[in-house]
């Protein structure tokens, strides 16, 4: 290979890595590429599938070919399994630090939920444990489920509806429904019609998962909009975690005791959490 | 080079785009990243020219090195004029939808605001205005602020901060202060103390500029804080926006209106984003 010619293919390299991985869950069909970088589709393949290589070593998700007339490759940003141990650790290790707790035996978690570089994570793990599902839409109820959802989203190259405490007259006719929490308290939830097709199979994902109400009043809002809720993600749930039996459930920590006195956080990896990777190791 | 030495660089090439984009504003070490890819610093170095060569002339951001002892090299999704204009024409396109008009003269925004691809793409304009400013800290108020706000502080490499309209026991000592917006109607914003450190140089951003009461109010929470307000960005503005004047502000649109009978949405760039275009290009 000339000088020359190896030099474009490392230029090709980099542009397509960069088009590939800035888009989790995008189709790129082959002659699209071929058309952008100037080379040839068995180029580009081949191409792509030392990105693949290189990026599946490296724990860094995968390019996967989708064939047929509307194929293509697109890269997904999946979790291997020692990465979702890997960051579960880490969360363990940050919210388990005395300073977080509050009096009155709660734990501070906002920073992390609103954090880009943990939020990313999560979502990519949440998107990986619910991709084989095909889900085609990520619903979260506001105000914190928000960032999770939106990486999860994100990572599975969808679109996100929030629901919200009031219906607004700025975005038209909603629906809207009463939730009564595990402690008896009744909130609202309203969605615009408009934001979940008909015949949507849609993932729910949420912070925190305690009794299971709001994850019942999201799956029940997607019912009366003709769409299907498919699973329920959350990032941390309490010891009495209730979603609905229908619904795949994954959460990734549970919260035993939150300990004001003795300034100890008792958190652990949740079930559902350790059900996964177990699976997910077996299949590796 | 013999064959196995170019494969290897092809290898390291692919790995290294996908580190640094993956986290943007993310300093690294060229020791660290030398130490990872098992070559040499002076190879790793060169490495990194060539991918900021090439994400540079397709647009995508640039590799930016940091002198010093805590020096290295960062990714930055810096977005250029002509990505910004494209950026700009397509979201008019998208938004002038007159399918987008609800009765009493709105226009439905919400999942424009709520889609990943949109908000990632709005966050890296964002991001890149105010990146001269140095902001350390991204700071937005519930709820149709969050996605913008989490991709502007992703793109930076920031942590975000979300103002709530009530205290939450579970978040510890807060600051709450009212606001009233233009129509008179009064308001609260609550934030965690913890939220933003004590002397933060912080970037507002929201969704949409009115009158400008939300600006101020988190403008006013900063300096409660300690902390101080340098910028404020929002996606779209009313004829009327009223930003403090001592706050740099920057929005990508204008709704002029809404008319209802007509079917017709009057959307255009925003004066502070032509503005920033015609100093952009004359930079370039």
């Amino acid at each position: 290979m000339a000088r020359e010619a190896r030099y474009a293919r490392v230029r090709r390299i980099v542009g397509l890595t960069r088009r590939l991985t800035a888009a989790p869950g995008r189709l790129y069909s082959l002659a699209e590429l071929a058309a952008e970088t100037g080379a040839a589709r068995s180029t580009v393949s081949e191409d792509v599938a030392l990105i693949d290589e290189v990026l599946r070593e490296a724990g860094q998700g995968g390019v996967e070919t989708v064939t047929g007339a509307a194929g293509g490759v697109r890269w997904l940003d999946t979790v291997s399994a020692a990465r979702a141990r890997e960051l579960v650790q880490a969360l363990i290790v940050e919210l388990s630090d005395p300073e977080r707790i509050i009096p009155g035996g709660f734990l501070y978690m906002t920073d992390v939920i609103f954090s880009p570089h943990w939020a990313e994570r999560i979502g990519a793990l949440i998107a990986t444990r619910f991709l084989p599902l095909g889900p085609d839409m990520v619903l979260t109820m506001e105000t914190k489920g928000i960032p999770l959802a939106l990486t999860t989203a994100r990572a599975l190259g969808l679109p996100l509806a929030v629901a919200r405490r009031e219906s607004r007259v700025t975005e038209g006719p909603s629906l809207s429904l009463n939730v009564v929490s595990s402690s008896g308290r009744i909130g609202a939830m309203s969605l615009p019609r408009r934001a979940i097709p008909q015949g949507s199979r849609v993932l729910i994902v949420d912070d925190f998962m305690k009794g299971g109400s709001t994850a019942r009043g999201l799956e029940d809002l997607c019912r009366e909009l003709g769409a299907k809720a498919i699973g329920c993600a959350a990032l941390c749930e309490t010891p009495a975690p209730n979603p609905r039996k229908a619904l795949e459930y994954f959460s990734l920590l549970r919260l035993e005791a939150v300990d004001d006195a003795k300034r100890a956080v008792s958190l652990s990896p949740a079930e559902s959490f350790t059900r996964y990777l177990e699976e997910a190791g077996s299949d590796a």
